[in-house]
C-alpha cells in the first residue's frame, strides 16, 4: 500500500488530508504542521507532528504550503532518497531543494477551507523526474481523482496563466456585473442562469465558436450606448475586451 | 385561455415557439415570418403566415426579430388596442411604434438554434405601460418560466451591459485561456472543472468575497512572471484586470 505524508495545514493541505483519509490503497501516515493549534483541528485518528525530526517514513511527501515558502522549507527536510512534491501551479519542480527526488502534485481547483469539494472531479497535474516516480505519483493521484494529467513545469506556467484568465479575471467580470446590477436595483440572480450556461457550453464547444453579443456583431450603436453608461476601469475593460472580440472575429465583420 | 402570436423565425422566436407550444393555459395562435422557407420548418400543427394583413387576433403579440428592425417593423403592424412586446435586451419599450400598448418580454439567455434549453430556468424580464398589461405579461411569462422579473427600460440597459461583461467578455477570457492551452499542448479540459466551479460559486457568494489569485494576493513575482509569458492584447487584458482586482481589494493589500 502506498503511504503519504502531508506537510502543511492550510486550505490545500486540509482538502488533501480529507481526500487521502478516505482513499483506498493509500495510507495517510502523518501530517506535519509547524502550527500546533492547526494540527489540533485534524481528525485525531491521524498521526501529526510539529517537529521535522519526527517525520515518519513514507513513499511520497507532499508539501502543501504557500508558494514563497516552498523552496526554503524543502531544503530543511531531513529526507534522503525520498520523493518530495509540491502542490503549486506557479513554482517549478526545480525550486524544490530536498536531497532526494522532486515532483509536482498540483490539484487545479480553488479551495476554500469550509467549502467541501468532490476531489474525484478535480484535475491533478503531475510531474516527476523519472518514469518510476511518475507512475508512483499517477497511482497516488488516481487514488483520489479520475482526472490526472502529465503537465511539465514549462506547461504548468502557461496553465497557471490560463487559470488566472478563466478563473480570477472571470470572477472580476462577475464582480463588475454584480456591481452594475446592485447600483440599478437589479437582482444579480437574473444573470446567474446565463453565467452558468456560458460556463457549461465550453465543455462541448470551442469558446470562439459560441461568442455572441454587440462586439461579435460589430453593433456600434449598442457598443456606444453601453460606453455612455460606463466610466473608469469598467469603461476601459469594456473597450479592451470589445476590441479583443472584434479582432478574434475580424473576418466575420 | 391566453393567446399569443410570435412574429419572427430566428433563434429567440424558435425557442419561444417551442416553449409556448408545450405551455398549459396558453394558445400559440400563429407564427408570422416574412421568410416562407423558415416558416416551413415550423411544426405544421401551428398556423403560420408571411402576410401581415393575415395576422390573427390574440391577446399578446411578441416581436422576436433583430434589434435594428424592431422599431420599423412594429410601425407596420395592422393592430389597434393590442399589446405588442419585443424580446430585446437593448431596445427601449418606447422604440415600439405600434398603435396599441407596448411592452417588453426579454428572456435572458444565449440561444443557439440547435441547442435545446430548459425554458423553465430562463429568467424573463418583463415591462409594461400599465398594471393590466403587466399582469397579462406576467401570466404569459409564468406559463413558460418560474423566473419572472419586473425590469424597466432604464434597468434593462444596465442589465444588458452587465450581461455583456458576465457572458460575452467572460467567454472571450475562456477563449484566451483556450488559446494559451492549445499553444502549449495542454488539454483545455484541465481547466473546465475550475471554470464551472467559479460560475457555480457566485450563486451563493458575492464575487468580491471569493476572489483568489496573484492579483488578489498582490503577488508581484507571479504577476511579473505571467506578464513575461504574454504579449499583445492578452498582456493588456492581464494588466488591466490585475489592476482592477487590486483596486477592488486595495484595503487588504
Amino acid at each position: 500500500m502506498l503511504s503519504v505524508i502531508i506537510l502543511g495545514t492550510g486550505n490545500v493541505a486540509t482538502h488533501l488530508i480529507s481526500a487521502f483519509s478516505k482513499a483506498k490503497n493509500v495510507e495517510l501516515k502523518q501530517v506535519y504542521g509547524r502550527n500546533e493549534s492547526a494540527l489540533k483541528s485534524i481528525d485525531n485518528r491521524i498521526s501529526t507532528t510539529s517537529t521535522l525530526c519526527n517525520l515518519a517514513t513514507a513513499d511520497v511527501y507532499i508539501i502543501a504550503i504557500s508558494d514563497d515558502a516552498i523552496s526554503e522549507f524543502s531544503s530543511q527536510l531531513p529526507l534522503k532518497n525520498k520523493i518530495v512534491v509540491h502542490t503549486s501551479g506557479s513554482i517549478s519542480l526545480q525550486s524544490l531543494q530536498n536531497l532526494g527526488n522532486k515532483g509536482v502534485f498540483y490539484p487545479l481547483q480553488t479551495f476554500s477551507k469550509n467549502h467541501k469539494v468532490n476531489f474525484n472531479e478535480i484535475p491533478i497535474c503531475i510531474e516527476a523526474e523519472n518514469r518510476n516516480d511518475f507512475s508512483l505519483l499517477k497511482k497516488l493521484a488516481n487514488s483520489i481523482s479520475d482526472k490526472v494529467y502529465p503537465i511539465d513545469s514549462s506547461q504548468r506556467k502557461y496553465l497557471h496563466v490560463s487559470a488566472v484568465f478563466t478563473n480570477n479575471f472571470v470572477n472580476q467580470l462577475y464582480k463588475i456585473g454584480n456591481d452594475i446590477c446592485n447600483q440599478n436595483d437589479i437582482p444579480f440572480e437574473v444573470l446567474q442562469p446565463l453565467i452558468l450556461e456560458s460556463a457549461k457550453k465550453i465543455a462541448t464547444n470551442n469558446p470562439t465558436d459560441i461568442q455572441t453579443g454587440p462586439a461579435y456583431r460589430d453593433d456600434q450603436k449598442t457598443i456606444s450606448n453601453h460606453l455612455e453608461l460606463l466610466s473608469g476601469d469598467e469603461k476601459k475593460i469594456y473597450k479592451l475586451l470589445t476590441e479583443s472580440i472584434q479582432k478574434t472575429h475580424g473576418k466575420k465583420l
